[in-house]
């Protein structure tokens, strides 16, 4: 079974021009204000998913909401959460209407400032009603205005705590970036670095151990840089900073889950060789970024699969991890 | 003949302890109020820095001041240059007691939202004065603030026009980060990434093709993800956004320099993979945060000679190129 | 003949989930971003939209973009221009689909801070390319910010002076209310009022007497409100501060345009009599804000034409002229 | 009896003048600085009130502060609180002198941020010391800046709960506008229209079914835009939104009190109309902004009773109402 | 003669109550907004004020409005306009009144960003149609906001300049403190000692040598904290800064003008010992903030000429010069 | 015995090369991230100091941070107290070093907006284990910025409480003055003067009075400006503001404690004339900003024992007190 740990919702138009109103809405129509997609459109699209699916013989993927669309910042909080509960109940929809093929993660009711408990009703309502499997966490609700903690700032530990007490795994991954001066997709990778380093300098998983977190897109830049802090943590071992048997960085990398989002055979054989393949899971983002025509192979860069069956350097053990079981493990109540 | 093309000043404490005087002067003790180191103390940082390097083996290092203790930002526009004109005269002297082994990059007094004209006169004085093969350019001056153009920007073309008529390449190299979430370590890969990804985007080396800018540490994390603007390059081509014939990303990707500020073999690999051999100049930012001790190796991590050596996809003629005559290509100006 | 001079595109959903992407794109997929309409799904919204004036016996809309959907404020230059170009040549296909149907006004790529001279382009364009027959004019193009400049002040001469040599009529009407306390629709009233009494106060009519502004919703609560300003005014006269025959209020205010988007026969009649029959034009904003259905009549309240018939104080002339001949001398360009 | 409900205090200018020194104070001069005003003072302008009101022959007026002339804003605490003191007391030493004239109505020292049971001392002062039959509440402390919670915010609902407990009528009045685009006069109306449809947004009625609120100035502009709220409410019903038989928003806006000050006769023949004579209350303003001169009428347009007494479509006891009975309905303390 | 070098405008509280309505207007009641005072009022107040003089014994005062009643900061520009030039005008009126007993020293509109050439119409009609013999200026039109540039800033050049062409004194005198943490009391002393040393250390005498400054209230901290700059000075003159035959800070601290308004006999003894009794201006700055009560002398403090007339080290005349030439020297265009 | 107390620490240049790394370091290596000053370094510059005192004929120096090196302002919260941390223990190893020469006065932890009883553990820590005699309280933490309450303002109560349970001195010393117009030099006399004002005006000794204060430099303006302050008083008592028989501002002046660093004989005199020589310490800031060369004497202007000693309306009790005991009561913790 191939399982796409990192794919997103495929809706209909009508849901994304509900966003604009509701982006000027104000509370203008009364709140919550939702989304009205139609059966028959949510079909259609689903439907197109799914034969985007075959077309590279993928069997089920795990959709979340398009990232760079969900609306955080300094938003109002009622159109956050109204636009975070359409594309669960979207999702779920999905879901439902091809249970063999989809399964859910929740977005979550991020905005500026405010507490991170303000997550839980939905992560209450996605997994005990909505049977999700896993939350997306975007590590920069201020979308690129400055005032997000990094994740590892103890404002996100009560966040931590509810994951592990739910053994629910959170997707890093950064959304709009309206106030920065990156695009979206840059900053995606910005604050997959960040995640990785200020999570690893403040210690989390010593206070969190069972805390499950896949970082997106290979996990930024880190498995390539992965050189400087290496060094950094030895040079903190000279000095005495930290315990002489304390792990090396490489050994805490290996605490966080990736995807394989790369495009990029040597990238892919990089992040093998930089995390194991066992904290690797098959991702694809398709249909997304990486939707542009290979001029070599002729195929889509997101097509992933066969780049991953032509790595040498992995067994079959390997293969079958990032294919299927590694995300089994991360994501415990994805069944079939 | 080996040429460290990333190295920044080996200096007295006195230096550092003038920066902190210099920080709260606020005119104080009239401006400029310059930095007053004593040869005698010069001398012994500078035969320091010499044995750091024959410690590997290298001939020259292309020396510039420590990024992150420069002052940009909304400081003092006296304090801005006058640590600027102390820290390239501190390489100058430097360069004067180890004519065979040192050359200088300049620094450049870079502050928030003042136009980039008000660089040419330091370049002025490096070129003409000091006798320097290249200038220090920090792409984001705000220093994580989020003012600073990226380096796409108009703001910046007349300072690449300047460059061009001069042949003298820019380095790129982020410097603190006072405002932002992240440090200054995890800020220059952002910048760095940014620093390609906006000069992609905005055809800077159509209008500028003779500009010549090397990318720190290997060039952040674009190499590591190429495949992500690959595709938007092709999706683009499909969508008639640009001409059939384009160059591809990595085509662009080419016209970069970068270095191999990377300590770790696998990202190296694919850094000379994705870019070419041609267009790295050996780099090892020695001493400075590669220092810390390889568990496996045993060696320090920022030894990166023999890293390069072993690998085995290297012709002699890249070797030779990354260790001496990428280098000569690059700094036109440095003659031995 | 039935002129509808208040009315706004009716637009496929693409169009708006278009702008969803475009508000997130910040460059990302390159510069300009336009949408993608197809004929086919055009025919539809604007048959659906002849349809729906057919119903109420409308001959003629002359169409404006939704304000409330326009991008302003802060937003991206490249943003704001590439949506204004969507919407303006979208209502131009309507018109070249039903070329009797309808006419257009400009929308105009306003943003904060920026010179009014800004505008002009897409003025020309709208002239003499679309063949539109007047502009809208954002009053609050800082969306409830606090940053624009009243129509009162000299910011906006330039505008009124083009205006002026080219005999084109500005539509007032606000848009988002992104930044301030009201919704859209209750900043619509306030920057109406706000229009007529700060063009009012500066003289703006003795400067441009031949400017042409026809003010929403007829004109906010001035009409209602109009004992305090001709208060405000003979204060002023016996208080010597204007001349002893200086026009009155009253005057002043009939050298506005105005529409009839009241959805209440009292409010028309107040109309009608504070500002003259003679300045007013017939306006639905139909489909808009008065859809609701009258609970007395069981009509929609935007079906304003036989309110106004019934209007007893009108007389022949009156009517001829709200429904088609002011219509027609504020309009120069409309011809039939 | 004719009951003026809507008028502001006449006073001596070293009242005034205090203001200037006050507003320069910060804590120079010790907390509280208060105003001195002679009782002889105090006399002479009290009895010049009195002649006003005999002029036009009101018989009592319900005296509150100047409202523009409020501290309110980023001012300090301790000037905002000396101010109210002093305007309240000079109102009660204003009564004092002619108890069968006046009654009062208390300013409240509102601050930007500040919580609303700081206004509770003094409505606590005013009723049980001075003997005041209503609190004026301005909507927008903030005086333009943006930063005040809408009246249908629940920061309010404290200060509706008081007002219940006591039975005591909120005088809604806008203040000062040092901040805003508008002038103080222009910003009056739009905070009146505000203050009705954010209450009526927000249900606040529902919640607080014995709330009084008396809008200024005849509702700023909605009673002449009644058919945009109408038509909203019944899309809402349409819609779903609201229940079946919920009220219609007229049913709702017949729930505030308004009063006169409308200087016009369409105008209170609209408002009449629209609201019902029996919530209106016959208020002048008088002397203040419609002193100027009726050119037509030759009488100032403050002098409201005789326009009132011309409109036909009352009846004896829509009058009676007006100009007694509603007002004693609404201010229950008020006893003669 | 006895002449008052230091006074301000004792003026009718018309004129402050003015002041508050002037606050709140907004362009409301159209610009210029003048205040109103009636020449019997100032009659009154100006016999006052002569009064006070004959009760200590003062032949003339230069009277300029009260500092921090000034309109500054961030005000409308036309409200700062306004004010000034009824300040100036009433000032001038009070001096017609009593041509032997006062002359004028001008305020000057000046605004937080606003250029400092906007002062120089206001000094042409001071100079020419007022016959006034000084200028106010305030060091921190920002009113203790930050953003105004120190006197020896390159911003106030240009008024040096003038100042210097038409040999018109300037009287140092800061204004009302909104935005800081002092009250303007404590406020003028800080700006009064800013003065001094931000033109000394931008060495502006020796640019405008012929520049005449008065800096109130005995120059703030100066003279008593002269040791401080004194040791500045020479330290600078040691490590070679400044030439070896510099004048010391003292004789540039005797460039400057002073006046007397200590009330305390220690501190002018301190005062004419620093400075000279030759720079020094008798000044009282009565009626004012000296009006306490000595509880020793039970004379009023501001009664300072027998306190200046009770120092022993003082010769005839260097009193003379303090009670009447000295202001004749610095005050060229004072003539009796 | 003499003794010094007011001094600060003369430290090893790597001190202050450290704090240059530490302002960058973002917690880039580590929290706390310490100096690292060796002893050799230490002896050094303590033996220096020594020299310094016997050159002058200093038995005791009571030593601070220097205080315009401190961190403080919008610092990131560990380097703060990283810093505060150093300084201190630096003094402390200083003093054990000397133990017969040297006292420590404690720096605190203080940042912008932080309440204030975070400064309450380095307390404890430089009392119970360091053994210092005093703090050092910056009155500006926000070092020019304009957010610190005034000491006047509660916002600092739970401290002096504090300083009172423990009998221990806070000597008022500002530091930085980072975001202002004044360089920190100007800003210390400002801030001296405004400590006395305001905790006067607020009545601080009244609830505080075992409270011990001692106020920098002399005590600003204020012994020069008393009269200003001895009117208000006597103002405010003829207006019944306070209380017959409360006590002048001179008496509350003397609950103060100053020290002596002015430099200049007659501002001497005038102090212990204003303040009476009991409140008075010997205080030198050698070295320091008295290091320039009296033109006159030709001894450094902190050689200020002589000065003293020279003053002749000084009996012998009074210069002990000076020099010695009025420190040993202030300091009750000073043994030897």
């Amino acid at each position: 079974m191939i399982i796409d740990a990192h794919a997103h919702l495929v809706a209909p138009t009508s849901l994304y021009a509900h966003r604009s109103q509701l982006s000027v809405s104000g509370g203008q129509y009364g709140d919550p204000y939702r989304a009205k997609v139609s059966d028959a459109d949510l079909e259609v699209s689903a439907a197109q998913n799914v034969a985007i699916m075959d077309g590279v013989g993928t069997d089920v993927q795990v959709l979340s909401p398009r990232p760079f669309l969900m609306i955080n910042g300094n938003a109002r909080w009622e159109n956050i959460t109204s636009w975070v509960h359409d594309q669960n109940d979207i999702i779920a929809r999905t879901v439902k209407l091809h249970p063999t093929r989809f399964r859910g993660i929740a977005a979550l009711p991020q905005q500026t400032g405010r507490p991170v408990a303000s997550l839980f009703d939905e992560i209450k309502r996605a997994t005990e009603e909505l049977g999700f499997v896993g939350v997306l966490v975007n590590p920069d609700p201020d979308e690129g205005g400055g005032k997000s903690p990094p994740l590892g700032d103890p404002y996100w530990y009560p966040l931590y705590e509810r994951l592990c007490e739910l053994d629910l795994p959170g997707h890093i991954h950064s959304g709009n970036c309206s106030a920065g001066r990156e695009t979206y997709d840059e900053h995606f990778i910005t604050e997959e670095s960040l995640a990785i380093t200020s999570i690893y300098r403040a210690g989390v998983f010593e206070r969190f151990p069972s805390l499950k977190l896949m970082v997106s897109h290979g996990g930024g830049a880190i498995p390539y840089q992965v050189g400087r802090w290496r060094s950094h943590r030895e040079m903190a071992r000279t000095a005495g900073k930290i315990a002489r048997d304390a792990p090396t960085f490489d050994t805490i990398l290996k605490t966080f889950w990736f995807d394989t989002v790369l495009h990029n055979k040597r990238s892919l054989e990089l992040l093998f060789d930089v995390v194991g393949a066992d904290r690797c899971c098959f991702g694809t983002e398709r249909p997304g970024s990486g939707a542009g025509i290979d001029p070599v192979s002729g195929r889509p860069l997101d097509d992933i699969r066969p780049v991953i069956e032509a790595i040498e350097s992995l067994g079959e053990d390997d293969r079958r991890g990032i294919f299927e079981h590694n995300a089994r493990r991360l994501f415990s109540r994805l069944e079939f």
